[in-house]
């Protein structure tokens, strides 16, 4: 509570009707319950300028994304959106930059039915809190220690183009115009995969969604698991912007590149028509790249089985 | 996620057993379920540095402040802790901030049963967003809505020292060291009155806690009822420390302070008895300050009854 008229901004861009929830904003808590038998589902992600968004980017696509990350989160966990608390610390109160933000994050949360009940705003250094809520049975909750050795790793849609928007940005390397605002829009405006993970409950045996990089986020699965894995670095899916890039930027890019927002899952190998007909329903494509076997570790490969020598082990490497 | 070893981090300084619930940290999401019949209560707040804290606040403190106004949210709707989440944005990792804030905000969540199921670290200006989580029967539930015509109006422990600190902090006034440290701890420490808003589920008719002062406070159960107040400004409960300074000071500070977290609520004049007895049960002192009536506003008077000439009418004049 500090924006000089903080009730009337959120009375102005954030209060809507209740729906499924209880009670929503304007009391000291929101009430939710989860369907009989079901439980919440609960993540949180905060998102700073400057680290997780630049300045140039539109205020509908920030609200747009501050909520999609979440809902990722949820996709992972095969869960439900229900609803969502917001969080907004602000330098000053701009009526346009909230109308925008408002518009964007709104038009992603009705097209999942999730309602936002609560939340705090504040003046201070640009910082933005989500925090969601979605209902699972308990025993389908899709999990990060599933994967069992004879599964195939699978990905959803397309990896790198975030990571290539941001190096764009950085000047690091340069896009003509359309190139530039195909990636950039993959990193503006992550689309979470939330029918696909919904539909992947009972097919999948692990999930996690791709936020810090693929190389990085699937060595979570393999450690919670207690398996390893090989990935064939050639079968990773990539737009044709990505793909016209120098061989080492798609690599970086497709492993480390992070802000994918897409589900890397595991499943049985003699499931492989289950998962390709679930990619199908939710129209997501889906691409086998790899296979799970017993002992630790991520190992890369090329298409013709060799490992490839530039073996990026973690994430935290690439970030300081 | 972008401090170098987040994840160390993480396992360091937040990861505990799971208790109640299904799944805690180190997946994508936590799984929550409330008791049968029972609603989540949740709650989001966010505390950014120099507005919320001051740099001179120590790790332990803040760690308890930042869990404290979010138990304090959950006791103003009679909801029972279950558990948080915690996204922090930090300029650095700092060894002994994080053993100091963990060690603080544990303590209070272990006397409350409330268990860190999540959340998100990142490098960033200082910042913390809390969302804590409750389970509370929908039709008990306290609300700001259910103050009635010929309810009393009541407030618990004491108001203001934590304002009065503020002003020390900020020079505008002096205090001798032993009262300099009194009202600090109120200010850092305060205590959410969590068994005290159980204690009154049944009993009073709204409550909300007060957080942003009194005044404004109070001005909400008001509005969101439909109804007006009288309040008795020599009735508020009031330190020794306070009770010292001069009555420009104590008005100020009683009805404008904020961050005082004790609970402010309702009750039919016929039950002074049972929220009384409610009060010692609970161990915390409450006290009978107005009265509702029809209408529409909040009066402040004396104890003679005569109108207070310094009508403090809403608490957002206070801040800028």
């Amino acid at each position: 509570m500090a924006i000089l008229g903080e009730f009337e901004l959120i009375e102005r861009f954030f209060t809507r009707p209740t729906g499924r929830a209880a009670l929503g904003i304007g009391d000291d808590c929101a009430l939710l319950a989860p369907g009989p038998g079901l439980a919440l589902a609960i993540s949180s992600d905060m998102l700073i300028e400057g680290r997780h968004f630049l300045s140039t980017v539109a205020p509908d696509r920030l609200g747009h994304k501050a909520l999609a990350v979440n809902l990722s989160d949820l996709a992972a966990c095969g869960a439900r959106p229900l609803a969502f608390t917001l969080a907004l610390a602000l330098p000053r109160a701009e009526e346009d930059f909230l109308e925008g933000f408002a518009r964007g994050m709104f038009a992603l949360a009705d097209r999942h039915g999730c309602e936002l009940v609560g939340g705090d705003t504040t003046r201070g250094p640009f910082a933005i809190c989500i925090t969601v809520f979605g209902e699972v049975a308990r025993e389908s909750a899709l999990l990060r220690s599933g994967a069992r050795a004879g599964d195939d790793v699978w990905v959803s849609g397309t990896l790198g183009d975030a990571r290539l928007a941001l190096e764009a940005f950085r000047g690091t390397l340069s896009l003509d115009e359309a190139s530039f605002a195909h990636a950039r829009r993959a990193m503006e405006m992550p689309e979470p995969r939330v029918g696909l993970g919904l539909a992947l409950q009972g097919v999948a045996s692990s999930a996690i969604d791709v936020s810090d990089g693929l190389a990085g986020d699937l060595a979570h699965i393999l450690r919670r698991s207690g398996v390893a894995a090989v990935v064939d670095v050639d079968a990773l899916p990539r737009s044709a912007v990505l793909a016209a890039q120098p061989a080492a930027t798609q690599r970086e890019c497709l492993l480390a590149g992070g802000d994918d927002y897409e589900l890397v899952f595991t499943a049985a190998a003699g499931r492989r028509d289950e998962v390709l007909a679930v990619g199908a329903s939710a129209g997501v494509p889906v691409t086998r790249i790899g296979a799970v076997h017993a002992g630790s570790g991520l190992r890369f490969v090329d298409a013709s089985g060799q490992p490839d020598p530039a073996v990026i082990a973690s994430f935290d490497h690439f970030k300081s």
